[in-house]
């Protein structure tokens, strides 16, 4: 069989790669010019990573994608075609980003942007911080999106023993039944954690009403998309220190431009979409996909997104 | 019965404690200039906070004396002649200190100083970090200390997932029953986090030998004692990349002097002595000496020290 491999990858991950498919034809896209791979790539029977929508728009012999992401984006179309079986990395970020998740809070809470700037001058200002830091214990929490990372997260902050909430926009696995019950909470949250995909419900689902109803105390934290937001009002309420903080992992605009005025802003930290990586990212992945190609094999992938 | 206030508070800490001890008079330091403070000690049953040691040494009125920390320096030798009660705030400061290791070790692991560095240059640089960071999951951790911190730290580490090992100078309570034990873990130890206590076994218990044990990937976090650490060799491990990160809430030295070289050690976040704080530090503090005032009347003190 013919694998096309779309990710680029280290000397030591590609032997993995290989030897996990000694039988097999593995060719990998970092190793030739775009319209070669795109060539090659219309004869292989599976793909490993996120190849252009158009590559598969033209290829007759894929039988099936592992994509290297939880998102569908661009794909959902030739998803719903139903031609190629796809499947998503759904799970496999959920641990980093929620540990990211606790760092965000956790930064904002202990002073860290302000010890990490006093250190760079050599200042001591205990006094000034001690009293402005504060604890999760006995906050009240509500994460938006009860998917496995929303889960994940709050599995992580019980022991911090805070009040915890989960609303999603699918009701069942909400705690909450209806936005007006959502809004109503909010003036009482002290922690809010978005952990939702985007669609049609969610962009701009934290727009200037719903910042409004929070109280100044509170903190917002971003792990989902960056349409979730509406950054400008985000901005003005964080100067005007309507807002505690926020730390936002994903952004509307990525890699942030350098003259977005989210980085000069007050009380925010940007953690430029790092929150799903770790030093063994990639080897796990491929770890992934081989597991998934014993199991497409046997006819049972995993993460399938097909409806 | 007089009680004298050692704690510097404001008007809303003043009220709760003076509408709680209201059959009582209550003499606050802050209001005097020293000498007449120390004079006023001299005729008070019962003292809340830290006052000099010499003070103490020569009272005679003094009953009880609710101390505003764990430590109990300066004064072991007064607790052990037995002549007054010393009750301590054991237990106070477990959560925040708790949060604060896990918000150091995920500072250094989701890479939040090189991120908040280059947020203030503009800088857009997560494909150079994201790479870098890792997750506490699956890492090997040795906590020292197994009193009610260290226990507190475990607690939250558990969701995460790391294999946590306590080590105790006192072997009744430790996971290790000797220091050959701990040493010989030392080399496969991710996060070596401190909590103990200073006292002959501790100081120094981090030296060259036993830092030597430690991988390169190694992080500490200290929350203990400062002189838990021979900091010159500290900071030439970091400088030499021979440890990953260190986290010190605690330092030899506080306030760190401005000619400090621990200020521009690599991979080293310093927070400065605010592990146990909290904005409502002082009102629980008071709350704490309130509901202890009540037990010592009944003659039940807690977090008595005395042997």
């Amino acid at each position: 069989m013919k694998v096309f491999c779309q990710l680029k990858l280290n000397e030591k991950e590609k032997q993995l790669l290989s030897n996990g498919l000694e039988d097999h034809e593995v060719i990998y896209a970092q190793e030739y010019e775009e319209d070669v791979a795109k060539e090659l790539f219309m004869d292989c029977h599976v793909a490993f990573g996120n190849p252009p929508l158009e590559w598969i728009q033209h290829t007759v012999n894929l039988t099936w994608i592992q994509l290297e992401s939880v998102g569908l984006d661009p794909y959902q179309e030739e998803i719903n075609k139903n031609n190629i079986y796809f499947s998503s990395l759904k799970g496999f970020f959920d641990r980093p980003v929620a540990e990211t998740v606790i760092a965000g809070i956790l930064a904002l809470y202990r002073e860290l942007p302000a010890l990490i700037t006093a250190q760079q001058a050599n200042k001591w200002i205990k006094d000034e911080i001690r009293p402005k830091c504060e604890t999760i214990k006995d906050k009240k929490i509500v994460i938006l999106g009860a998917g496995s990372i929303g889960k994940t997260v709050k599995d992580h902050l019980l022991p911090f023993q805070p009040g915890i909430t989960l609303y999603d926009i699918a009701p069942e696995r909400s705690d909450y039944y209806s936005l007006q019950e959502l809004d109503l909470s909010l003036k009482n949250t002290d922690i809010l954690i978005g952990c939702l995909p985007e669609n049609d419900k969610t962009i701009n689902f934290l727009n200037a009403y719903r910042f409004s109803l929070l109280p100044e105390s509170a903190i917002i934290v971003n792990v989902g998309r960056g349409t979730l937001i509406d950054e400008d009002v985000l901005i003005t309420l964080l100067k005007d220190k309507k807002l505690r903080g926020a730390f936002l992992d994903v952004t509307r605009e990525e890699p942030i431009p350098a003259d977005s005025e989210l980085w000069q802003t007050p009380n925010l930290i940007l953690s430029q979409h790092t929150a799903g990586g770790s030093k063994d990212e990639v080897i796990h992945k491929v770890q992934f996909f081989l597991d998934n190609f014993y199991n497409y094999q046997n006819g049972q992938i995993k993460n399938l997104v097909n409806p």
